[in-house]
């Protein structure tokens, strides 16, 4: 079953595997902050029966030092090496956020934390946002345009937003990605020098016109992201890229979506996620059958 | 049956409705510190059966915006109605803190955090401590006078004390409105300018006189709060109006209560605190069987 | 049987004893950060099957008065009195990390957060590290050893070793406590100065000379700690006295080990924790069978 599939029948039946992850442990690992991630991982490894342990780095723990062959005397007071492994020793399966620095593309896009892991820990690994992809968003994305899509083969446009700080790329990325492997209509609306990596937008027709962009959408997926070729980079001041309802005029009656966290007012204008057009509630709710599929396959193959 | 009466058969018997939470997920929302609330709900949620999930907003989180139709270009990343929907859709019910700020007194009792939560989640929920009231404190803290009461109608003396920074009004708020609605003899002790809101005090006899307010006490309740009137003013320096040895001796006896944390020879003197009267632990456990009684009427009534 | 053997058992069959801990609640008090000594402890209780509620005081909660007879008119707004009874009414099982300040020996020596919740919280407690001790460590260690000795009293050398900041000599004085207590050859290599209390130390044989220790060794333990005389003192700019691949040739082809976090190149050489002599992932993953066992015992005799 595709993990679409195998998503839509984890909500159907929340509890219909519980005994699948009996006596195991998910471990969930937090670089950066969360709240959907956290809250909708932690209860998709409760639906299947797991014990659930959770750490945070920042505030419970310590920095950790990711260069190989360093002299350890500054203030990291652990290699991921050891970390990754100990997490290893205690956990069966392994979520993990780690963010990028937004400051040197090719260090970010070589994924050193999330990579440590995969080495090192020796267990199945769960991406909960790393710094280039961010694919339990993106699952969650797909199967809430399946619930609400009234075409066979929708125009989905992902357009960037404005926004007052640097953004990483992952959650666009990964959109693009995903999107790309469905048959959907697909548009990227964006200013200049904010293309993706084209390993992500892929086969993506790219617009520099959201009023283009947005003609006849059935979903308008908002988000903003920092440059990736002028990497790190924001153009703050771009107000008319905010989503207004007055834009959405221009579409087929588009559902709205976004990620979240969202700035009001600034990504998009109160009217459009006020509105019923909006479905960014179901698709946080759906995140939970999107982590739930993806950590019910590793229980199952593993 | 009452919610006293509830708490007291959970207390005889905690493990006697573990099926009635199965599969069903409690979200403790917390945008301030928190250990005994903390503690004792979760316990609370876990004998009943129930999955617990936390999430701390300081530390682990980021700032909410609460203010309708705002531009969030600050450093608020996220709105309450985006926050308390998505919790919502994760949780069956949700316990929230989230203290005052004790700088606008409109705006505090106006209960924005709290009624977002109720408004937005779509989901039951609990009072951890809101900006005016505490209410699992409060049921917990008339069980434990129930509990050793040796007269039907006791005195109660709810006294003002001394303490060095500014606290909310809400443990006072709430412990007179719970005590208004029994047959007590209720008593509260404050210096002038200490008034609470008549909506909470209700009924209660004022002494501007502590030693007048402790004659024939069978119960004294110590805490501070800061002006109502003068919105969040301290005035420190009050240490006449800890409660000592001394002043119990013109009680009857009484029973010496606090909610904890307390600050000893400020609040209290040790001599007091220490003695086999003091039942503020007792109390303290009894917030296990508070929170118990109200999680349980939820879930029989969802 | 002994705790050591019961660690081999719990590893063994680790879900043997789930029904020991049903309905009983495990609570972790963190007043410093952690990361293995949080997720095996975790994770044994849960093995178990006992509730666990995590609860960090820094971060989550507030500083603690632990001197008696204050006026808490300062910036602690609790006394560990009331701290440790209320998490006792909460909680089966205690289990409490505290660091020492390294500032007072006497004052660290006396254990008083470690004193004051095994007198006020009226429960077990199982130390998860503190001022100067810690066990489950110790109890890991010595399953470790006991897996990968290949002779009947293997040659254990204690190693002090490099470091940028002064550490608790926990580690290290519980090492020697329950090396102590088996007949393994026993060694100490330290600078000058730097010897643990003779109270931990006991019949260890100490060597100011690394070289000479190394000599035959089966196992080679390393750990910085701060001077225990000259108290909280440390004397970075040893180099010499980093675990390295030329080094360990002295030895008889021993096992690394180390608690962890191990700061590279600091305290050891990759090329010596890369190895296949390094032992220090076992050793980490034996700290859940460490702490089941020793809180399968409570559970057993309470």
């Amino acid at each position: 079953m595709s993990l679409v599939g195998l998503a839509k029948a984890c909500k159907a039946k929340p509890y219909e595997n519980k005994k699948l992850g009996e006596n195991k442990t998910m471990g969930l690992i937090f670089m950066n902050p969360s709240l959907r991630t956290r809250l909708s991982t932690q209860k998709a490894a409760l639906n299947l029966g797991m014990n659930v342990m959770i750490m945070s780095f920042t505030g419970e723990g310590w920095a950790l030092e990711t260069e190989e062959g360093v002299i350890m005397n500054g203030d990291k007071a652990e290699h991921i090496i050891e970390a990754a492994a100990v997490v290893g020793e205690y956990c069966d399966i392994i979520g993990l956020r780690s963010f990028p620095s937004l400051k040197d593309q090719k260090a970010d896009y070589a994924e050193p934390v999330l990579n440590a892991f995969v080495k090192y820990s020796g267990k199945p690994l769960v991406n909960m946002e790393s710094a280039t992809r961010h694919p339990l968003q993106s699952l969650a994305d797909v199967l809430t345009i399946e619930e609400f899509k009234t075409t066979e083969k929708p125009k989905v446009v992902l357009t960037w937003a404005n926004h007052p700080r640097a953004l990483p790329q992952s959650v666009p990325n990964s959109f693009a990605e995903w999107i790309n492997q469905t048959d959907y209509e697909f548009v990227i609306a964006q200013p200049e020098g904010f293309e993706l990596s084209k390993e992500f937008s892929g086969k993506a027709k790219i617009l520099y016109n959201q009023d283009e962009a947005f003609e006849g959408a059935d979903f308008i997926y908002a988000k903003n992201w920092s440059s990736y070729k002028h990497y790190g980079e924001r153009y703050f001041g771009k107000e008319s890229w905010m989503v207004s309802a007055e834009k959405m005029k221009l579409t087929n009656n588009a559902k709205f979506m976004h990620c979240l966290p969202v700035r009001r007012n600034v990504i998009v204008e109160d009217a459009v996620i006020d509105s019923t057009n909006s479905i960014v509630i179901q698709e946080a709710g759906n995140r939970v059958w999107a982590a739930q599929a993806v950590i019910q396959s590793i229980l199952q193959t593993n």
